[in-house]
């Protein structure tokens, strides 16, 4: 098994500090709710006081295939995984319109997509927009189809987060201050709902919702494939004699996917290098609950963004634990869209812990 | 009474054409939730399709203060409301560096402070912090007890509606495609709380809160004070045959303040130029249960930015009807803090619409 880093402790003290000196500013005490706590979290994760303003955030999708996809469980053909990627770098998903908006850096990450891309974008793109980067990283063409066997070797589920390791690496070596993980992939919403069964002993039927938005039929058909996949693999990731982190690391292999895998990495390698992961919607907290399984003080670093619609969106937040997601907004679209809503609010939540004047400097009569 | 605008109606082919282009775009329908209504919202209110990105957010801090203070409903002396306005000329409160962050101009409206304000900023304003408007505008020195007699009289209600009116024509005429409303003033939610129990029937045990954090003490007197306010001017607010915009508008006059009606105000000119119009919190929230009892059409030009923490603030929204608000923080600070935080979102929610590549621009295969 892979040789994961070992996690920083959370700065209490820092964290500790923020919120005593949100006791001088002039507002009264808890007024500003959730952004106090994003501010102690920031400095907490940094182990700095003050932290400045987050003024790098990188954005890293990361894309890949999943052999389930053959299962007729998606309502896209798979073929989407590879024209979202051509998409990505000309900067026209979701995800590129809002991280422009937020001023946030993009990575598009193939770790695991099938079919062939686009050498470079075309010459279409738009004047003016700065195309993401892109790295290709591509461990396997797709996931095998864990209906009939493991999703992942052991070697390419090492190599998959490996890839999100070095992609929180390199972006913290570039002075990243905020990550945030994305995902893309036909199919994976399969794979992260049996990571959920299998990791929070949940019964398909309760869990498994549409995804992109399969009819009655595909949902049937997601229902039945992840019952034979739980009882196929259950060997890997359920053993009287298991660890926690066994458990994870095997469900993962057997049931997860290579972007799955990569945000993984991204949330153990930030973690590692005190940078927060803001962790997006239902993909993400999958890997979020493997990555909190695997080393358990990860998730003192990680910010739930938003609630996705997805069905099992709930539960799997409740497996995750710790503060429940920041936003609810009816988003299940993945690619990191909801996490980048959340920039903006770590940003202000931060700015308001060091630029607010306090009771004493501005003359304000504090309560008696 | 006062001669409200005409609020001209919510452009449904605009919005229409907005869900419509939705389905064209690189993503599941619907997938992206309250981003997509949102969409539909910013340009039914313009009446345009497509309707650029708001480029100009204004925010009017209005300003008062409340005889109420002198019942002890609050935490804080009512020498707070003064100071405070101080401070935002001074950029230093919440709402300065929420605004900052999110690049909206602020204009601070003294509309009804008792005590003398500081002719301008003092000189230790941090230089590059481009300090924010201030425009004098003060009706009177705060309104009267409500407890005791009637807030304001006709002239000064109407005034400081008028206030309001002037402030989102004076935003219109600079171009400002977005407005946001803010208020500050000591005792305000015993007035909002007062409206809500008006306007909706409540009984004051069962919606009065904290407010800023009065303890268990000011709390029994703030139910009571609002008991006694209700008898004393039930007559202003609930009349067998009075139709409910004269409810309102006795509602408002009787229990109000003078940063409500100017808020008011705001909420009717900004509809009235089809400028959306972001509500805040609770005082926020009261003025736009009366701004929607005087004119139900403007109800479709404002959104709900968040939920204050405010224990009555779930039962107000409910009486302003239609979404929900889009947060939920947990924030009670009121100034326009928490409809700040949305500006970044209707932003967003218009890029997507207006940036995303569609399935067949991008040659990404659709559903079948």
């Amino acid at each position: 098994m892979l040789v994961l880093p070992e996690i920083p402790a959370f700065d209490e003290d820092a964290a500790g500090r923020v919120r005593r000196h949100q006791l001088t500013l002039t507002k009264p005490p808890g007024s500003l709710g959730r952004l106090e706590d994003l501010a102690a979290f920031y400095a907490g994760v940094r182990g700095q006081f003050p932290a400045p303003v987050p003024a790098r955030a990188e954005l890293f999708v990361f894309a890949a295939d999943h052999g389930v996809a053959t299962e007729g469980v998606s309502a896209y053909p798979a073929e989407v995984t590879a024209a979202m990627v051509g998409n990505f770098r000309r900067g026209g998903a979701a995800v590129n319109v809002l991280a422009r908006q937020a001023g946030v850096e993009v990575t598009v990450v193939d770790v695991g997509v099938k079919g062939a891309l686009a050498a470079a974008p075309p010459d279409d793109v738009s004047p003016g927009v700065r195309g993401p980067a892109f790295v290709d990283a591509r461990v396997a063409p797709g996931t095998r189809n864990l209906r009939r066997e493991p999703a992942m070797s052991p070697a390419e589920v090492d190599a998959a987060v490996e890839v999100g390791l070095a992609m929180a690496a390199a972006g913290a070596a570039r002075g990243a201050d905020l990550l945030v993980g994305g995902d893309m992939g036909i199919a994976n919403t399969t794979a992260a709902t049996a990571l959920l069964c299998a990791l929070g002993g949940e019964d398909p039927a309760n869990v498994v919702g549409r995804g992109a938005g399969v009819d009655d039929e595909g949902l049937m058909r997601k229902i039945q494939v992840i019952r034979d996949a739980l009882v196929l693999h259950g060997d890997a990731y359920f053993a009287l004699d298991a660890d926690a982190a066994t458990s994870a690391y095997g469900a993962l292999r057997t049931l997860g996917g290579l972007e799955i895998a990569a945000l993984v990495g991204l949330m153990l390698g930030g973690a590692a290098r005190r940078v927060p992961v803001i962790v997006d919607g239902f993909i993400a907290g999958a890997a979020a609950l493997v990555a909190c399984r695997l080393r358990p003080g990860v998730r003192a670093h990680l910010l739930l963004s938003h609630l996705s619609a997805e069905r099992g969106a709930r539960r799997l937040a409740a497996l995750v634990g710790g503060p429940v997601p920041l936003l609810d907004l009816g988003m299940r679209l993945g690619e990191g869209t909801g996490a980048t809503l959340a920039v903006p609010l770590v940003r202000a939540a931060v700015a308001l812990q060091n630029q607010m004047a306090t009771f004493a400097g501005a003359g304000v009569p504090d309560r008696a």
